[in-house]
C-alpha cells in the first residue's frame, strides 16, 4: 500500500517548525519561504534529514532523529527538540496522505543573519518518476574516487571545524558525482576507496550472499546508514545472518546481490557495476522486499 | 567616502535576476523569496560572489564576474549572462545609496526542482559593526589546518564532480572555523598546510617587507583573490614591486606587516598570529590605504 506509483502528482506539504521548540504551522508549497540571509541558502550552514513516508505515517523516525540531533550537536546548531520534529512530521505526513510514498526532508539551519535565530521546517513530496523505476528496475552504478580524504577518527578532534559525520547541507558534491554519472550513462554512484568500497553517494551499500547480509564496514569516511540498520534488525529478527565487514570491489562482483539502500527510495538493484554486468536472479534474499515487511512491521502499511 | 561607518543602519536591497538574461525586478528584503526545493537551500548547490560597494557604485567587477562566470561553468550551470549582472549590480548600488559602504552578495543557483530552472539573485547590505572594527584595530589570527586535502591541478581532471577551484555555496567549513576561531579568542583565521601559508578563511593573505608586496603562490587549495589582483595591479602601477610566491609561517612572522584582503572588509591588519604579537608600526607600505586608492581609482569615490 503506497509503494507503488501513483498516477495524481500530489502538491507537497510543508510545515514551519520552530526549532527552540513549541509551534509549528503549515505553509503553502506555493509561496517561498526562505529569505535571503538564511545560512542554509548563503554557506549551506545547516543540517538535514530524508524520511520515507509510507500510508502516511513516517518510518524509521527515532533513528533518523538521534542522527539529526548529533549532526546539529556536531555543526554547534541549537539543540533539536525531538517532541516538536516528531509532531510536526506526523502532522505532514497526515496532511501529505496514505495513498503513496513521499519523501520528507527535515531542515535545521543556522538561521537569518539579521535575527540570529535558526530557522528550521519540514517538507513532504511525493517520490520522483525516477524513484519508481529504478525500484522496478535497478540501478546501473558507477564506481568513483571521492578525491579527497577526510581526518579519520582520531584526527577528527584536531580539526573539531570539519564537523565530519554531520549531514550537512553542503552536499553539492554528492549531486554533482550522480550528475555525472548520468552524462556516462549510470544511474548512481558507489564510493570506493582503492578496492575498498565505502558508500553511496546518497545511500548504503548492502550485498547479499546466500543467506548473509553484509554492509562495509563503517570506515571513518561512511555516513552511518538509518535504512541499513532498520533492514538489519529486521533481517537479524528473521533468522538471516547481518554483518558490517570490510568489502572489496571484488566481493561486490562475487556477491548474489549487491543493493543500495536509503530511506526515501528503499532499496534497489545494482543491475551493472561499472562495465560489467551483475548476475539477475542469483540472490536468495529479496533485499527490497525484505526492506518493505521491516516497514510495514513499523507502519503497519 | 562612505568608507567609515555610518550611524544610519540601511535596509539590505535584494535584485532578483533572470538567470538565463534579460529583466531583473526589484525585491522587498522583509518578504521571503527563495522556494524550499531550491537548491542552493537543499544542497548548497550554486555558486557567489562577494563585491564592495563603494560611493553607490560596485568595485572591481570584471574580476568578480569572471571568477563567477568560471565558478558556475566548474559546476556546469547556466552560463553567466554578464550584461545581465551587471546591469542588475549598478541598479541594486544606486537603490543602495552612496553613504556607506555596502556588501554585495551575487548568488546562482540550480534551482527550483519543481522548474528545473536555474534561480539567480543580488543582495546589498550594510557591513556589519564587526567590519568596521576590524578595519580599525586589525584582526588575530588563528593558523589552522584545512583537515583535508583536494587534488592538485594535475589530478583535477579525474574528479570532475569536485569542481575544485568554484566558489560554490558549500561554504560552511569557513564559517566553522572562524567559529571555532571566535571561541578560542581569535577575530578570523589563516589556513597552512604544514608550514606553509595557503590563505584566510574567506580572504587572500598579503604581506609587506619594505616596498614589497608578497601574496601566496597559487597552490591548487587557494582560491584565486580578486581583491588581491586589484591591490597588486594598482600597487605596480605605482611602482611597489608585487609577486606571489611561496611563502612559510616564518615569513610572516618575519614581516613588516600582515595582512587580511577580502572584497568588502577590503585589508585588515593581522595584529597577533597565534600567540604571537605582530609589529604595530614597522611596514612603510599601508596596504588598506593602498587598497582605498585602488578602490577610488575605480569607482571615483
Amino acid at each position: 500500500m503506497g509503494r507503488h506509483r501513483s498516477g495524481a502528482k500530489k502538491d507537497p506539504v510543508i510545515v514551519i517548525v520552530e526549532p527552540y521548540g513549541g509551534s509549528t504551522r503549515m505553509h503553502s508549497p506555493s509561496l517561498p519561504h526562505v529569505y535571503f540571509d538564511d545560512a542554509s541558502v548563503t554557506r549551506g550552514d545547516g543540517v538535514f534529514e530524508t524520511l520515507l513516508i509510507r500510508g502516511g505515517r513516517p518510518v524509521n523516525v527515532e533513528r533518523h532523529v538521534r542522527r539529526f540531533a548529533r549532526s546539529a550537536e556536531l555543526l554547534d546548531l541549537p539543540e533539536v527538540v525531538e517532541e516538536t520534529w516528531l509532531k510536526a512530521t506526523l502532522e505532514a505526513a497526515r496532511a501529505f496522505g496514505d495513498d503513496q510514498d513521499g519523501s520528507c526532508s527535515w531542515t535545521l539551519s543556522r538561521g537569518r543573519a539579521a535575527t540570529g535565530n535558526a530557522t528550521a521546517w519540514i517538507v513532504v513530496r511525493p517520490l520522483p518518476d525516477s524513484v519508481y523505476e529504478q525500484r522496478e528496475k535497478g540501478v546501473r552504478v558507477m564506481l568513483a574516487e571521492r578525491g579527497y580524504e577526510l581526518p579519520g577518527k582520531k584526527n577528527r578532534k584536531k580539526f573539531p571545524w570539519l564537523a565530519v559525520g554531520a549531514k550537512s547541507l553542503n552536499y553539492a558534491a554528492a549531486m554533482s558525482v550522480v550528475r555525472y554519472a548520468h552524462q556516462e550513462g549510470f544511474d548512481d554512484v558507489i564510493y570506493v576507496q582503492g578496492e575498498t568500497v565505502l558508500e553511496g553517494a546518497t545511500s548504503t551499500v548492502v550485498v547479499t550472499r546466500g543467506n548473509k547480509l553484509r554492509t562495509p564496514l563503517g570506515l571513518d569516511s561512511i555516513m552511518e546508514g538509518t535504512t541499513q540498520a532498520l533492514l538489519f534488525e529486521f533481517a537479524q529478527a528473521q533468522g538471516l545472518s547481518v554483518k558490517a565487514k570490510e568489502l572489496s570491489v571484488e566481493d561486490l562482483r562475487a556477491a548474489d546481490g549487491v543493493w543500495l539502500v536509503s530511506a526515501a527510495r528503499t532499496a534497489v538493484k545494482v543491475t551493472r557495476l561499472g562495465q560489467e554486468k551483475l548476475p539477475k536472479n542469483k540472490d536468495a534474499v529479496d533485499v527490497a522486499a525484505l526492506l518493505d515487511r521491516a516497514i510495514a512491521a513499523q507502519v503497519g502499511a
